[in-house]
């Protein structure tokens, strides 16, 4: 595998010695703005500017050291983290913006914003090590809707390669019968959801270092796990975890690019029985946000009580989790990239500086 | 002190946690292939690019994690440090040729190059953390050399600025009446020459971020070091150990920048007390190549003999480097930063991202 400078330079930075990612997303909006809404007892639009950046300055400085890379938003979080985050701790940021444009019969098809006044270019730039872009996509949207999305991913990609900077595809699916995806019908879905825009968006010209993939199943459905294992809740079985570690063989062979688990949302208990799984099955490594640090939102504004509570239980869950990634496929071990042995430079001769960036849009 | 994105996040890459600079340097051309061609019994021109990059290769696999940062070249080294540097450590680029023209009544004066075909902004896009200029500059040059050499810093600068990546400047002095730097009279011109070139490049204006300075003084000729002490030739006495801090003192209190000591071809021995010095006046640490691993060359083309060297006699030449440096200023400790506390980023507010790289000429 070839790999140009600029991506192979900045994809090592995202991962630890051996290859794997033990990534902290920070890069929250909406979800973490109604959370400190609901914790000071105001309205999500009556959280200030200072507040959100604050509390992801507060997260990412005492998270971050132990974490391969930290993934920021270009708002209120990159200003910070920048000095924040030490200096052998790679730097991701988004390029979508908080919000998507809701459409289609039900009002609830997806259709992805990049962030106005932002760009692959100025992230560049500012000194980040790769761009991550969140895509909602689900094979029931509208023909247009999933063009749109395409047509998106494409436009991030090129621009990566342009400018040579990984690009990082989170790519989440999303009930559009139903305003929620804790049903049973959804759970069922999820696999052949998740297995299938991992294999598409794998194709080579959308672009992507590394695919950012849910877990392809709700373990809260699984028949070891659906009498309120992990929430409280029971909930009916839809598969079992035999099914599920098939779900998982099945995403890592659709998956042709290095892949790691996300956490949307979910507890720390759920998420580390889903990054085990997951590893087992060829994940390199996660890129996790709330299941590690959720709980920090409800003790705003109280910074004595948010501090205490990172430095305690959300360190400990951090630890769990690179534990967890600790026996990972390291990322340059996928199949796709073939081996260290096999990584080299394109275009690594006598004269490959005068060609490289020479003509950008071939890739070099 | 407010810094860009990129600047401050690159500026991170390159020091240890507590702001020190520990770099290696292996981007010499000229000297290292006269000297793999002295150790073959062969021409320099027959020195094969193979040659020159295999070197190379070498001695960064060894010592690079060893350092903060790597300083390569970007014909033979970059092409494979890219892959060898480890993710945690930062990595530099050179812009100028490795040679230069020659000029004036005498044929010494000397005239900087960029190198053809090699550019700041391909080097943004390639993943490094930081650019390095090699000056040469001597007050004695015509007036016609010195406003070229000046032009030459503004330029690199500006396109620093446009790009946000750190710019490092190298400044080495030299002869012009004599063809050695090897004299008494020589020895005596230094203080003077680095310490008003170290004045000079921190003027704003030619945006220079971190100065890479030379010893002001050449302790062969110190009336306690020159019976002999380091290379077995004995010079006369032009100045005092006490007048060598006095410069060091000087240099410190002239270079409005952040500073690192080079080594310049001197030998370890000679280097650690050169560094013990600067680090006493206020240095920040070292950029250093020959001094440190200089002795592997005459053992080319003998791989095994090459290894075992670097592994052992130049691994502890840089561990030796590395506590001398363990007492250095760290960078955002020096006066033209004022402290980690008063390091901020350009423009963190809520509008930031969207101001950031629209007018890059502004140094936003």
């Amino acid at each position: 595998m070839m790999l140009s400078s600029g991506k192979l330079a900045n994809l090592l930075r995202l991962a630890d010695a051996a290859g794997r990612f033990k990534m902290l997303a920070v890069d929250q909006r909406d979800s973490m703005r109604a959370a400190l809404a609901k914790a000071a007892g105001r309205q999500p639009q009556d959280v200030a500017y200072e507040d959100m950046a604050a509390t992801k300055a507060l997260i990412t400085d005492l998270l971050s050291p132990h974490s391969t890379a930290t993934l920021v938003d270009p708002i209120y979080g990159l200003p910070r983290a920048v000095k924040i985050v030490p200096g052998d701790v790679g730097l991701l940021v988004a390029v979508e913006d908080g919000e998507y444009d809701q459409v289609g019969p039900t009002g609830r098809e997806r259709k992805t914003r990049l962030l106005d006044g932002w760009s692959v270019a100025q992230a560049k730039r500012s000194g980040v090590n790769a761009i991550k872009l969140l895509l909602y996509d689900t094979p029931e949207a509208s023909a247009e809707v999933r063009a749109h999305q395409r047509q998106i991913v494409r436009r991030v990609g090129e621009e990566c390669v342009r400018h040579d900077l990984p690009f990082l595809l989170e790519v989440v699916t999303y009930p559009i019968e139903d305003a929620s995806a804790d049903t049973p019908e959804f759970a069922r879905k999820r696999p052949r959801h998740a297995i299938d825009a991992a294999r598409e968006f794998s194709d080579a010209t959308f672009h992507v270092d590394l695919l950012k993939l849910q877990f392809p199943a709700d373990l809260k459905y699984a028949r070891q796990f659906h009498q309120a294992v992990f929430d409280g809740k029971e909930r009916p079985a839809v598969y079992s975890l035999e099914e599920i570690r098939a779900f998982c063989r099945e995403l890592n062979e659709a998956a042709r690019r290095p892949w790691v688990l996300l956490s949307g949302g979910v507890g720390i208990q759920e998420f580390l029985v889903d990054l085990e799984l997951a590893v087992e099955a060829g994940a390199s490594g996660f890129l996790c946000g709330r299941a590690i640090w959720q709980e920090v939102l409800p003790l705003h504004p109280n910074r004595e009580r948010m501090r205490a509570y990172l430095v305690s239980t959300a360190v400990y869950n951090y630890v769990r989790a690179n534990a967890a990634a600790e026996r990972a496929r390291p990322w340059y071990a996928h199949p796709h990239i073939g081996g260290w042995e096999n990584l080299r430079l394109h275009d690594g001769d006598a004269e490959w500086y005068r060609r490289y960036g020479a003509s950008p849009q071939r890739g070099e």
